[in-house]
């Protein structure tokens, strides 16, 4: 039963991402989303928004990598998306420890499929990374739309600074990317989002 | 953009399983855990295990089933699993008048499909159905464990009333259902569980 106890470990371990709360705002109740129920609600649109993603993506794969792409935050923590550089960076190397120590804990051939999973997504060169990369981009988005602003007002968030996340989608699914545009023009119209600089 | 519409408008809706909680306590911190925290949980654990799945289960259609099963209770909400009789039938009553209103959000050929996922997953004939329940019994008593006793001290849960449960798990697989019964057994020793009545 050395296989199963290695497993069931990794299973209690990462409960702990249950704990690690993210910048975005729920709003019924009004409180920080945590980054479990935030990888949930992730790989449920991936199974939606399957149609949008370019033929041939394999969606079990991309849900596989939405499920375990943020257990690295159980050790590095949660990083608002709006970091700069120097974050981002240190950010990239305990991530990278993380994933190190998470992983080990499974049986050797899980250990190296989970984290090749990880790395996938961390590395964004196949079609499912990119699809995947593009939820994640996109759900924080519609929670700050619901929000009536959410991080955007409270950091003071500007389009231009969006845009360069809808890029992300865009790489993802032109389809969900275009969609994003609309849903940024709309939050400046309403005031939930500051204008682009250039425009300002 | 209507499809498209129509299913961001189920992925914003779902948003409120964040707010479902159910009797299990996590331990840090020590709260109840939410059913979408509870669901990405469960799809994990399919993913990790899927080995001890009989030959051939389609582990795919296992995750999908998971993360979208506790979607009802959103209207529904969580009933504690050694709820009686009477209880468990306005519950089912409850959850498929849920099912209908929740999946009919979706574009009708995947309100079907969604909607056929989750009645496979109630009607436990397929092996990917009684994988998927197996694990959501084998869950709870993970966090009971972890927590020192947890749902089953508070409300003085007996041996025999777990090894009912133990038996979904063994109907989804062999090798599952052999840990959790030494799990009740460990459980019992350590005082974490009430002994089977028949033995008191």
């Amino acid at each position: 039963m050395e296989r199963l106890d290695q497993q069931l470990r990794f299973i209690t371990e990462i409960d702990l991402l249950k704990a690690v709360l993210r910048q975005t705002m729920l709003t019924a109740p009004a409180r920080r989303e945590n980054s479990a129920e935030h990888s949930w609600h992730l790989a449920v649109m991936a199974l939606t928004l399957a149609d949008h993603a370019p033929p041939g993506t394999d969606i079990g794969r991309v849900t596989a990598m939405l499920l375990l792409h943020d257990l690295v935050e159980i050790d590095a923590g949660d990083l608002f998306a709006y970091a700069d550089a120097a974050q981002q960076s240190r950010q990239e190397q305990a991530e990278r420890a993380a994933a190190d120590r998470i992983f080990a804990l499974l049986p050797p051939d899980q250990a190296a499929s989970f984290r090749g999973l990880w790395d996938e997504f961390e590395e964004r060169r196949t079609p499912e990374a990119r699809f995947a990369r593009g939820l994640d981009r996109l759900q924080p988005m519609l929670a700050n739309l619901k929000a009536g602003g959410g991080t955007w007002l409270e950091h003071g968030i500007t389009a231009d600074q969006v845009l360069t996340k809808v890029q992300l989608i865009e790489d993802g699914s032109p389809s969900l990317g275009r969609y994003a545009r609309d849903l940024v023009d709309r939050a400046v119209r309403d005031g939930l989002l500051a204008p682009p600089r250039a425009n300002s």
